[in-house]
């Protein structure tokens, strides 16, 4: 039983620094759906899908699943043994988000930053079992804690491990977080936090990604330092081509920490994804709290870029998609060294988000 | 993150044993108390005096609280950093109850036996997450576990670690248990996961201790291998008196596992304590599901024998009474190695129990 600490500092001060997603990792964790407002027909469709990808996750490297008191054995009976399954409630079930971001020094000591959150710009209401789930996993972690007070989810920030932070101005620079703070001093806090030197910033996210307002995890992310993948698409009539040429633009033209140029590999985006009316009429709408808009015939954010990167594997996104096997064979070719693992993820894109968003890996220690 | 394994077998056959209490622990396990139907003034008196024994225990040893979702940041605040606050809904809060009990091996290998669990034979309903808190608990602890089919509470046993359980008939051959179990066959249980060879029977349990149906954990314990105290009365009209006199002849006339004869220590009692007017009339009953009787002017089964035993350390229980002064000192010369901590407990007595029952020690492993 390792008991937690605040830390009246911050990561950098203390020698520690985020490190890449893929670099060794102690476990991950995620949150069990089951509010009727996000996850249609009572969620049961996307507990399935959740359960894919933690058992496939679980085949790489420890994962513990967090749910509600009243969804604890459900969880528990429908993931294998090797999942821990731990009572820890959250106001919905992103824990890319809402869960800590793990930092680590030299000496293989990890801390867990735990941001402020407000429900990517009070989507809904209430979200403060969402701001406690941090505290909550450091606790449950053992790790020391630091309290940053600037709002910020960890799928709007990608790091390479080396000094460089990749993220969104409009998620980062939108009003609906951090309104007080100017461009300069979210650097600063980025820099203070996550301990890198040097932010890359791409404009908008993906299209659509309205739910998020455009975290970077659905855009970019980096395969190792020095080399970033990117969400693709060349159609002229997509607004998102836009959007990826305005990124590719400016990744062409960024430096690293380190000084390097870097590699961009361009991935291309699965065929335009929309909600059914089936898939709509099974969302429980009345007394929600989500505000955002959702209907029929409305284009999602659908992206293999919001990928979990495990030990020794990768855990995609699919759509049943005429792009998926292409896109497989793409991240297969950036991660030679892992095996790469494509899951149904429709449930979870109809959620508003995608494997990278439920996951929240946990560095290994020394 | 460690993962727990259901096995399939038993912790004797296993190699594995229950240490006695005052064997080195790696912490202690506690539940916080709610319920407003077994909790005065909506809990909060006791609450406060549950904040106070984990602080005394975790002046010891790592503590762990376990708090509903509701309760978490209510407990977070009214705890020192140095407690761990982790969030696991009970029904009520008795963890030496609900809680498993912890076997080890020669090796340090640590495990939890996940007792059946019936609310003390169906003192409330529903207790379905008191059921389920051993097996929640195992998995925070990253602990394999073992489900036995019998029920049992913790606080109805007390071993010597070498070989030896006492305990009492009243509450373990109390039909509201294990109806279809023989007295041997409970023994043939206890054999199994307890990993003793001899268990000594006493017959009632406290004066008055209804609400479990006389654990042991009120009348007896060991201070360490061949050594029992034991709860003591002489007042010729109390009905405790020939309780304690009975204890007292079956435990001279015992062997241990080890063929010893005991050393037994008598307790004084504490004077007789009960119920107020005003103590009953904060509790909200309506609603509630406790059904035993509890009434103004009710007699409390108060021992000073429900202390826990920490590393290092004895925190016990007083009730403001001449005898609490003379019990502290009987208890330290029993203990001479460990500081002993009295703490006001009348709150947790008039919740149906004391220190002990609130606590479990998880012991150390390699």
């Amino acid at each position: 039983m390792r008991m937690t600490t605040l830390i009246h500092s911050t990561p950098r001060r203390d020698g520690f620094r985020m490190p890449g997603e893929f670099e060794p990792h102690a476990g991950c964790w995620m949150a069990w759906p089951e509010r009727p407002d996000n996850w249609r027909d009572g969620a049961g469709p996307a507990q399935r899908a959740f359960a894919d990808v933690a058992t496939a996750i679980s085949e790489f490297e420890p994962v513990t699943m967090c749910a509600s008191a009243a969804q604890w054995e459900r969880a528990r009976a429908a993931l294998p043994e090797q999942i821990r399954v731990v009572e820890l409630t959250t106001d919905d079930s992103w824990l890319r988000d809402q869960g800590p971001t793990f930092v680590v020094n030299p000496k293989g000591a990890v801390r867990g930053i735990d941001w402020r959150f407000n429900a990517w710009g009070v989507k809904y209401e209430p979200y403060r079992n969402d701001d406690l789930a941090a505290r909550k996993i450091c606790e449950l972690a053992g790790v020391d804690r630091y309290r940053s007070d600037m709002i910020l989810e960890g799928g709007s920030i990608h790091v390479d491990g080396e000094g460089t932070c990749l993220t969104t101005e409009e998620c980062l620079l939108n009003p609906n977080r951090n309104p007080l703070l100017s461009r300069a001093q979210i650097e600063t806090n980025l820099r203070a936090y996550l301990g890198v030197d040097v932010v890359i910033w791409l404009g908008e996210g993906v299209c659509m990604d309205d739910d998020t307002n455009g975290h970077i995890d659905l855009l970019a992310c980096f395969a190792r330092p020095g080399v970033v993948a990117l969400h693709w698409t060349e159609a002229p009539a997509d607004p998102q081509t836009a959007r990826s040429r305005d990124a590719y633009a400016r990744l062409s033209a960024a430096v690293d920490a380190r000084g390097r140029k870097l590699e961009i590999h361009k991935i291309p985006a699965p065929g335009i994804q929309t909600i059914t009316e089936a898939e709509y009429a099974g969302l429980r709408r009345e007394g929600g709290g989500y505000v955002e808009e959702r209907a029929p015939g409305r284009r999602m954010a659908a992206s293999y870029l919001n990928f979990y990167i495990a030990n020794g594997g990768i855990v995609m996104p699919g759509f049943d998609d005429p792009a998926d096997a292409p896109a497989q064979e793409a991240i297969q070719a950036l991660f030679p060294d892992r095996r790469v693992v494509q899951l149904p993820s429709r449930e979870i894109l109809l959620g508003g988000g995608n494997i990278h968003c439920i996951t929240q890996q946990q560095p290994a220690g020394a």
